[in-house]
């Protein structure tokens, strides 16, 4: 028998009050477990931050349990299978799962993950454009967001994983659309290389003031990274018969008491809004149907695989520290096999 | 010639701050002028007040523009028709319209009124179960809010002219339902006119807390006509997948200044909530639909005409006034006509 495998993971060591820190996290080696029937042991390549992990971090009830003390986190990650006890997967098939993550080597249930095609795309957008930030820009938008040609549409965050898709989507609608981003260089990010209709900065100015200058004739569909200002400034442009996407709200995840909601809410009534929040699991009939709508799009150049990649399981946690902290510019991914 | 008719109107003298005052209401008397062609003169019966009313008397556009100070108010109005220059009336027709009320006589374009069928309801509940109010239930709780056979229904301000009928709709489609009043004695109406699962008095303790015991299981629809406190404390007991059908905002119509919005707003995401806001004038392609149903109801005694009538065109301001306050149970009413 071959030498007992070792890896590296992280643990949560403490639950963070307000901001996360690095003395939350724990980076632990630990022997790999053998696979038993039905399971696969992946190696990961690469590793996905996500907003949705803070809220995981909390010991609070939500749509996912929280992450356990003294325990390997876990969440998103592509790799290579190294040992299959299952038929759906040989050695070599690359996959991605949403449960392996923060960890360089995986062992799980081989339903767990779903076989990608490095030819359509590089392995990392499969935690990207063409993974699970790219399917909740494509259910978000389009199912719940319906965005029809010629309408304006406004995506908070945009320069995230998530909103940049949306705006490109948008685009490819045929709606005029606009972003908010948290710098200059993402503002620009957003004109250029994204092709938004317009982009501002929302950390130089009230986000109600730029919001008036970008939506003159007012906004259909409000696609909604970030909550907070955002959400209030957003209400008060909302033309009749619009939609908001509740998709989330980082700039209220590490606050430490709630916060105020927006006072405007009850302009809802008059303007016949509709706010629908959503989560991308529950919409698994999608799939096939995003994988080859946006596999076309990104062959043919209309959508971005952008990212922002760390490397090395160490700087995982500074990378989503980071992440929360908005240092990225399209998907924050942590690289775990050098030259992958 | 006959000698020129003379009524009795209501005009608004200064826009409220806060909550309304009579001081802000005037009394005159005016020539009411010959209907001319299309138009038909009506003698009202009964006249409503409502509370988007509350809305019209500030300086503010919304979806109906607001009133106009030293002319007379309008609103909803049912009564007898005493000349007409329209074919689509005779004298002697009852007619329900909603732009005529707050005065004795009314000309107005004979579009602006539809005939009405003593024979199905009490002229009076054209005005509330037959009329807007009823038509707001309908369409609101069951084309947004949807309610399954076996869900739950929490109605705010159940006791007033929409909630009421929510709540016995809401029975019909096999619910359960629990609405909040503002009094114990509209609690026992609640629980014992209309036949309420359960219903609790929001003045004596906090919603949450009233409202987590009447739910223990969770709230699948929440018809909101009051928001504020209610709004959110419904959040936080919401099922997944729940609609929230944004009606009104009683408690907000007096602010003098926004109010917070509630806190826990963002609970949607991960709840995947739908609030959608509505304006029952947006829906009358099903008008039909309504008038058959709830004339059948109303029949069967499965919907209740409850209302609360004060006497006098003089007494409208009190009667407004006292229905912002919810000294009203079910439709406010003016009634113009002695034994109308």
């Amino acid at each position: 028998m071959a030498q007992p495998l070792k890896g590296r993971e992280i643990h949560l060591k403490s639950r963070p009050k307000g901001e996360p820190t690095p003395e939350i996290f724990e980076l632990v080696e630990a022997a790999v477990p053998e696979p038993t029937d039905g399971q696969v042991l992946v190696r990961n390549h690469f590793m996905s931050v996500d907003p949705y992990m803070r809220g995981r971090m909390n010991d609070t009830k939500s749509y996912v349990p929280p992450f356990k003390l003294g325990e390997v986190l876990d969440g998103g990650s592509v790799g290579q299978v190294v040992r299959s006890r299952s038929p759906d997967f040989k050695e070599g098939d690359y996959v991605v799962g949403g449960t392996g993550g923060w960890r360089e080597y995986a062992v799980a249930p081989a339903k767990h993950y779903q076989k990608v095609d490095p030819s359509v795309g590089p392995l990392s957008a499969y935690l990207g454009v063409l993974g699970m930030p790219g399917m909740t820009a494509y259910v978000g938008l389009l199912d719940i967001g319906k965005p029809a040609a010629g309408e304006t549409v406004f995506v908070s965050g945009a320069a995230g994983a998530v909103g940049g898709v949306v705006g490109e989507l948008a685009r490819i609608k045929g709606c005029r659309v606009v972003g908010s981003a948290g710098s200059d260089a993402k503002v620009k990010h957003l004109r250029e290389q994204l092709k938004f209709n317009d982009a501002f900065n929302y950390k130089s100015g009230p986000v109600a003031e730029s919001l008036a200058k970008a939506f003159p004739e007012g906004i259909d569909v409000f696609f909604d990274n970030v909550g907070g200002e955002h959400l209030e400034a957003a209400l008060g442009l909302m033309k009749n018969h619009g939609r908001i996407v509740l998709c989330g709200a980082i700039s209220q995840y590490n606050a430490t008491a709630p916060t105020p909601g927006p006072r405007n809410l009850m302009l809802a009534v008059g303007k016949r809004l509709t706010l629908q929040g959503f989560i991308v699991s529950d919409h698994g009939d999608r799939r096939a149907d995003f994988l080859r709508d946006m596999g076309g799009w990104l062959r043919e150049g209309k959508v971005s695989d952008v990212s922002t990649i760390v490397d090395g399981l160490d700087k995982a946690p500074d990378a989503f520290i980071g992440m929360m902290r908005g240092d990225n510019t399209g998907k924050m991914l942590v690289r775990l096999v050098k030259d992958a």
